[in-house]
């Protein structure tokens, strides 16, 4: 799993100050969260091919999370793209979008499959072979969903010793892998798990943005591989998220401490702070395994 | 009278090819020409003091020339602006604007007045102390609009050796130079055109982007300080400009020879060309004072 940052602050874009936008690259699936203006350029920057790209999850309607998208669903088509794209977005992007492509007399060139989210409970968004993603409701000033991808994981790994000390038939080997029980050359059933064993725990990546501070998601992303939790201000601004509705590097310290994660990144920095290390350095304070995402940033999981 | 180029490629953007948009800045007015996605970083990295926009022009509602401009309000409103802003733009702009406000339940901190442009004859949409602006209805896929922009000339400049000869009193300068009539102390009446001389031509701006080659437009912008004028292709690919509705580099050569302007500038490039001299080189075959385009390039006239 390989999460590609491509924008990571607040509000209005400048000269080296992306919006939201993130790739991740899951069990060979690429998808898009949050597309803020500029985004396309911004895979091109980072070389990402993104013709390979199948879904896109927009966290909630405010700009600096989707401007981007209409500019790029055009170069899709100018790329004469046909492959089915699907956006993930609340009810109301739909109409935004549409009514751009009408304006120009210009509709895409591929299938353009829209699922409208509007649940304020967890749905279970995508599940296909290759992993699940469901949504995370968050506590934003409009509905906002944060968004669960959990990698699906890959075959049982066969015990080689054993296999041929029972002298199983090659041919059964696919189907083992899969979970099956099996017969030997001599007729004994054999139990799967005494010739496979586990196969490695699948990533899992929980983006969190833009959201209040909100204990009641810790049980819904406990254990993942990686966290992005939004951390708009530092602490000493605390008081300024109840207004906006946003949090605090420590409190996404604080969630990740609770949950249990892997890592925590932070981002969606607000533009009035210069020094963006003391975000991590607060987080760390109650979670060591913080680390800000920075344009460009990948960071991986195995 | 300046204009400093943001943008002029044509359809996606990439990392230092931008699409459309462009600063004028006529009698103390800033003016915004065309909003392609990424616009609002390109004022900032040309440092242009975009507080003092007053009105913008939007061309066509083909995703280049206008994609960037909601996030550009956008900003406005984070920025606490209060001062009136006029867009004026083809029908349908309105709404797509006013959806997007909706869906972010953010409207903005400034009256934003939009004026729809539906007529297919050149109308003047524009008439203050300082300017005129009218449209020039272009030939593209969609509905096009062209800009003229005409500073208005200036104060008549006094002739100070015939009015200190004529003894006239300085209480009179302020009327003079509007072109008034005076008496001496002697009680003699003087014409104003004894003691003063016309004011500095003014300059004018006609942008036209986008459209196919189209001589018509030649009367209404025959004389023009600056002319900017589309030339998406070569005239090697000359047979792209009938279905696109583009036009080459000879044929803006053409209707800047044909309109006598004092410049020409060449812009909204194909991707396809990574020489952009040649278009310089083909448009000068047929009118010499024809200048690319490119990003950050400031063009003046006094």
């Amino acid at each position: 799993m390989q999460l590609t940052i491509l924008g990571c602050h607040s509000a209005t874009p400048r000269a080296n100050a992306h919006p939201t936008a993130q790739i991740l690259d899951i069990n060979g699936e690429l998808m898009l969260i949050d597309c803020g203006e500029g985004t396309q350029v911004q895979l091109r920057k980072q070389k990402v091919k993104f013709s390979r790209l199948s879904h896109i999850f927009i966290s909630h309607l405010h700009g600096d999370h989707y401007f981007g998208l209409i500019g790029l669903l055009s170069t899709f088509s100018l790329l004469s793209r046909t492959a089915e794209l699907h956006i993930h977005a609340p009810k109301g992007l739909e109409e935004i979008i549409k009514l751009q492509l009408k304006a120009s007399h210009a509709y895409t060139s591929y299938p353009l499959i829209f699922h409208t989210l509007a649940s304020s409970k967890p749905e279970m968004i995508l599940d296909n072979e290759k992993l699940t993603v469901e949504t995370i409701p968050l506590d934003h000033r409009i509905y906002t969903n944060g968004f669960l991808f959990k990698a699906k994981a890959g075959d049982r790994k066969l015990l080689i010793d054993k296999v041929l000390d029972l002298n199983i038939d090659k041919a059964y080997y696919k189907s083992i892998v899969k979970g099956k029980d099996v017969e030997t050359k001599d007729g004994e059933l054999i139990n799967n798990k005494d010739i496979t064993e586990d196969p490695k725990p699948a990533p899992s990546y929980a983006f969190c943005s833009d959201t209040a501070f909100k204990p009641t998601i810790v049980p819904q992303i406990t254990g993942v591989s990686l966290l992005y939790h939004e951390s708009t201000f530092l602490e000493e601004q605390e008081h300024l998220c109840n207004k906006t509705k946003h949090s605090t590097a420590k409190q996404a310290g604080i969630i990740a401490q609770k949950a249990q994660v892997h890592k925590l990144i932070l981002g969606h920095f607000s533009a009035r702070y210069k020094d963006l290390s003391l975000f991590e350095k607060e987080a760390k304070v109650v979670f060591d395994h913080a680390e800000n995402a920075e344009t460009g940033k990948i960071f991986r999981y195995d």
